[in-house]
């Protein structure tokens, strides 16, 4: 197999909302899916709290480790909403107005009670970045380097990675197959170990359940080499079946 | 006000089905509400690969900087349950059976198909390690230090909460307030900046929603002083009313 290049990304989530309880998190899981389509793996997450020197000291580690870095939350018109600032400093640049997302915020708040200091506050960037379209809603993402600025609010989150698709560079995707057997996984924990080992480039992740008085296990194997994933996925099959585990394709 | 000593802890959730997206994480959640009710804050969290290297580089940072550090996930029976292995890397110990561990798992499988090697790593413990009791299922939690290992199965993880309630020395308990109201957060954003700028100690939240075709936010107050709490929230309800929103108390 011919070993290509990795992409990865980190993902910040910004907001006492989410350390207190209050909220629960959707962004993770969207944003994880959305990346491995762009062939770039989601590597590492951070949760930090409203605060300017845990957003820099995040920043600058993560961005340095990886191609890419995502941050959700912060990007609001409120006091609480310090996003852009903790960013500019941590890139030691200054926060500008950017005059498209300016003009974006006058006409989107024409019809709804007029532009304000608050809302204007949506327009700061940290100098040079360029901005993410939010079709949403009117204040825009941003794009500073290789980080990408997002909203909290998943649904606008969302709008902006669907304006994002297919402009970062990615490499193969990571593919997954799944099976799933009514076993104890710690009845079958040497075997997958064994044929994982056996399969260079492939995981093999086991996801233990409990349904209709049974336990189970769905085994999922990731791999970027569909033929490799396919040879483990049988090897699975066939050492399961061997011990008297029938699998089921696709899970249970 | 008297300034009482905060206790703050971190939260490592292992496991490559978080950043895949294959699985919505629950803990974040229950274990930052468990938290607060020991007069403990959450202030970090992080999400890391089932990856050896990553998991000690998280634990050795996060152990230090804060009271207590709970992970999540990686202590089952399979090959790809790294936690115990990695935390024993980050703290130099040895990795140990621990015989009432190791008594559990026995009793607990006895009529569940008995004991094999991958049950009984379930009983491995960093050496010097305590048990946490799982009243759901056979293997126990484990404590190393200011260390607490938990599962990443969300039930059997709140089971385990369930049997440290109380025994964690904590702060006073952060409290919170919330009202709700029929306003653009991005109208009041000046306001909530200044109230809770008189106010020390409090934070206020501002969580905007869209409902019934008309868009409003709640605004969550947190302090450890119910007095300046109260006085918080009696100063923004009026500073609402005064400029013609009308709040209600407990959000909308």
């Amino acid at each position: 197999m011919t070993q290509n290049r990795i992409y990865t990304a980190a993902l910040i989530i910004i907001g006492d909302e989410i350390l207190s309880g209050r909220t629960q998190d959707k962004n993770i899981g969207q944003i994880a899916l959305w990346l491995n389509i762009q062939g770039i793996r989601l590597k590492e997450v951070r949760v930090v709290a409203d605060d300017q020197d845990a957003i820099v000291e995040a920043v600058n580690i993560l961005r340095a480790r990886h191609d890419y870095l995502f941050t959700t939350g912060g990007i609001g018109p409120t006091h609480d909403d310090i996003t852009v600032d903790a960013i500019a400093a941590a890139l030691g640049v200054e926060v500008v107005i950017h005059p498209e997302a300016s003009a974006v915020l006058h006409q989107y708040y024409e019809s709804r009670g007029g532009i304000n200091p608050g809302r204007l506050r949506m327009a700061r960037v940290p100098d040079g970045a360029d901005l993410i379209p939010n079709k949403m809603s009117g204040a825009p993402g941003i794009r500073a380097g290789n980080i990408f600025i997002m909203a909290g609010v998943p649904h606008i989150t969302a709008g902006m990675l669907d304006a994002l698709t297919g402009t970062l560079e990615g490499g193969a995707p990571l593919l997954s197959r799944q099976i799933g057997c009514w076993v104890a996984e710690s009845e079958v924990a040497d075997l997958l170990g064994k044929i994982e080992k056996a399969h260079e480039g492939c995981q093999i992740g086991s996801y233990p359940f409990f349904r209709e008085g049974k336990v189970g296990a769905n085994f999922v194997v990731r791999s970027v080499d569909d033929r490799i994933l396919d040879q483990c996925i049988s090897a699975l099959q066939a050492g399961l079946a061997e011990i008297g585990y029938p699998t089921v394709g696709g899970g249970i």
